[in-house]
């Protein structure tokens, strides 16, 4: 019977890449998966057509994000080469709720529109800007920040990381939506269980 | 006369080089700033007595934090080196309020106490344990955490960082306390302007 | 009088510091030059305008880039960030020729019209691909790339790098506008006398 | 029959090596290896308890040390995140002899006694200092150094190292135990045969 | 007899890994690939003979090169640890045609004759030196430097690089024997369809 | 007159700031320090003829090494490369003792003679290889090496490393000649006094 032997020399193998584990600077031209041969590479494999057609706002949601990384489901020849995009729509009242990139910075170009951004650094000191179509703003490696759509028209921005799976951590969601218990939320925010309810509240539904 | 007051420029220049100093692989044995004369280097400079006596928490709080860095003022042997050290004292009901550390892993450890942890990921999942004395935990770079003493008795975790100077982006005050516009705070937090005053209070007092 | 000498250097040196900066992890929120004071730093440092009005190209040419990284005139921000990103516009028969960024991943995203690239990998192996609005590509680090618009109307893309200042060889400007010996030239294309001088002819005028 | 189940195994191992994929910089939250299902991580995985009741010294020692690295057997969450930590004690005349760390920086804590440490640089100025509870001292990456309790009581130190798992060159042994040819030590340390013969004796038992 | 196709795919699998392996920093001593038993590994494995007897450069060429690099096929002990080397020969009138390597600055010795060297920055400076026997020079990362032996004697040099495998981009084939159109050619170089025949004429034969 | 010495003051400090740099991923095409107009740069820049005429040993010594580093007295273009050289001539009998590198790999390769080499791991693993001209030896970062010529016959080796200033820890001087007190020696090394007075006889001369 095989599977036995196999098995364990999978297991082996398993157990050995973990120990020489390993990445960010390429000694190849580009990254290709183990299951791949590289002769059958084909110029498909450098190219995504994800933002085609631009970003379409799910019913129901003001705020909408497309993003291209190296992960296996996305662009893969992206992979160990540091860099990843992202494309996002802001309908009027839209807003990114604040939130930080534990893995990257973050340069955001306006396409369409007029986006209102805010950035905190480690001081608490608060920058924001109102930016028209072509600026460019930049969101230093995991500080905290946000854009809002306070305009009329539809916005829309395009997003380069400096790395290729930067990585997102929404704080209303990872605050009040991940379980982190009352008592917790009443002691670090110096309020009442009433008002974490309310925190809580839009997760609840 | 003109040498003091070339010579304070230059001083002033010299110290905010190194305030700007990154963290790269050294080329030198260690790093010694651009006013000092390398040759007097004494064992001093590789040693912080910071931590002695331990933490006493100043009247009405119930944390604090004392860190070694590689800041000017701190133990600037540690530029370029890639870690730094914290120590921290809990009183029963104090919290290290939820917080990222933009720059660097923590990996924490239970000197005195018992201390409850928790450590969100970007997928909102949320991990908490109830530490003893002489247990580790990882909190892995940029991700959002917080520590709590759920206890009756005082408690005292040592940290080490990844980096010479992690930075910590708190997020209570970060985001309720940088002057963030409510409006802002509304649509993210899907609460009302209520809710965003008990948020804010505690930073404007 | 000798301050106003004393102070001029001084300048002089903390400019060229700057100058010679490297893209390392940093240890602070962000860079901030040596002669600058930290506290008055506003929004407009993480803002840059250049990409306002989009491209305009000048009489004469076909093609024009603009960048915007982490040099002292343009966004001094990015230093330390690992990421900059460029806008170029390429006219009918426009081709942005074949060149090389010796520190950077180059992601391309086509914002108007339909643009042909090519990448050579080291293996000489040439990916082409026709992209349409909305198509993102993938230059990796040191390879030779080229993009030509061979449609009827201008192209304009915008270009994210993986270094806040990726640097360009332009092929034909570097091989034959820099004063490469024609001896040089003839041996290694294995072409005479009469093609070397008419591949250095452009820019000789 | 065995070879589709062989296959599905091989398969889904490719594509988890994928999704890791990285490491020093990682491009994921956290590492987990190849055979483990993501999605079953608990906070055990970020916990160690390997330090807790403290070191027991091993009958006959005078030193002892326990290690929480990145290896497979010990906190694998570690990997990629560039730290780890140690707990080491010494018994009264206990030395941690002469050694290198030959990937990461060291930051000892004296957590109980007083322990002697010593440094030396690449031009041979040795560093020594008296540490007391409570103290900090830096031994920069890659150089050699030593620590020993000369006092009555047993001392604990807490370690952090600027890797997830630094290595340990422990020079006698190297040296001494390793069957460096004793010629090579003659001519290396100018010494005569029998002086060779005792610095080997204590790893010849 | 399911086995033996279940081991062939585990070692493609293995040997795939390894081929795309990269360039980080290390947490073990050295590299071992995943089929490999640690415990088996010698000296030799550390040991390339590959320059033993110098270079023969083969009928009809004039220059030819030999690498030892951390590929499979070549030192893979080298994997990881940020260097590689070369050496090479030239005939006179030899030439190493305009190149670069994308992912590491060279370092060349001169270890027999006179040879004549050329760098240019991207600023198009070029930046030539006539070398004798001992003399070094240094080629950046990713810029474009030549080779060519004006002498009447053989030369040789040896090569150092600052990656385990750089890559090398020859611009004439990756240029004129890549299949780019030559309508590409034609606006990228300015010359006419007869030049840009001339120039793809060595690599159709 | 005041400009003087604060002319004097600028210059100590730009050259200390060079002496400081460390070694990151450049951001320009090459290093050049603060005091230099970097259109003045030439060839020269990145030329270095120390090693011409190769290695002259000193009277009464048996082994004579030969560096070219980043260091502001060497060749400084190296700097933020990731590479560098030496050239080493060991005489019959002549070793380069037991010693690591900090910061960097090292390849070395036998240009003229049989030379006897010895690598040991964190495991007191001992490789040892003789090599013949041509061979090509890899010690990998941060281990403990040594060569020694036990022919009857001048050997020379020529040396890369992968850090532009790797540093040296020559062990018999730093353990023996730094003055780490006798205690320290006596319970580290397991023997007596007499033994170590021997250790330390060669550097109290």
């Amino acid at each position: 019977m095989a599977i036995p032997i196999a098995l364990v020399t999978v297991t082996t193998l398993a157990a050995m890449i973990l120990t020489q584990a390993s990445d960010p600077e390429l000694t190849t031209d580009y990254y290709v998966n183990s299951t791949t041969d590289k002769t059958t590479v084909t110029s498909d494999y450098f190219t995504s057509e994800v933002f085609r057609g631009g970003i379409t706002i799910p019913e129901g949601a003001t705020v909408f994000t497309k993003r291209i990384t190296s992960e296996p489901d996305s662009l893969p020849s992206l992979t160990g080469l540091g860099v990843s995009v992202a494309m996002i729509k802001y309908l009027p009242g839209g807003t990114n709720p604040h939130h930080t990139h534990p893995r990257g910075t973050e340069v955001l170009y306006v396409m369409e529109g007029k986006l209102t951004v805010g950035l905190v650094d480690t001081t608490n000191k608060l920058f924001t800007q109102v930016l028209s179509v072509g600026d460019v703003f930049v969101f230093p490696k995991g500080l905290v920040h946000y854009q809002i759509n306070l305009g009329s028209k539809p916005v829309v921005a395009y997003i380069s990381f400096s790395s290729s799976n930067p990585g997102t951590v929404s704080l209303p969601a990872t605050l009040f939506g991940s379980g982190i218990p009352d008592k917790v939320h009443k002691v670090a925010f110096k309020v009442d269980g009433h008002v974490v309810d309310k925190l809580q509240e839009p997760f609840n539904m």
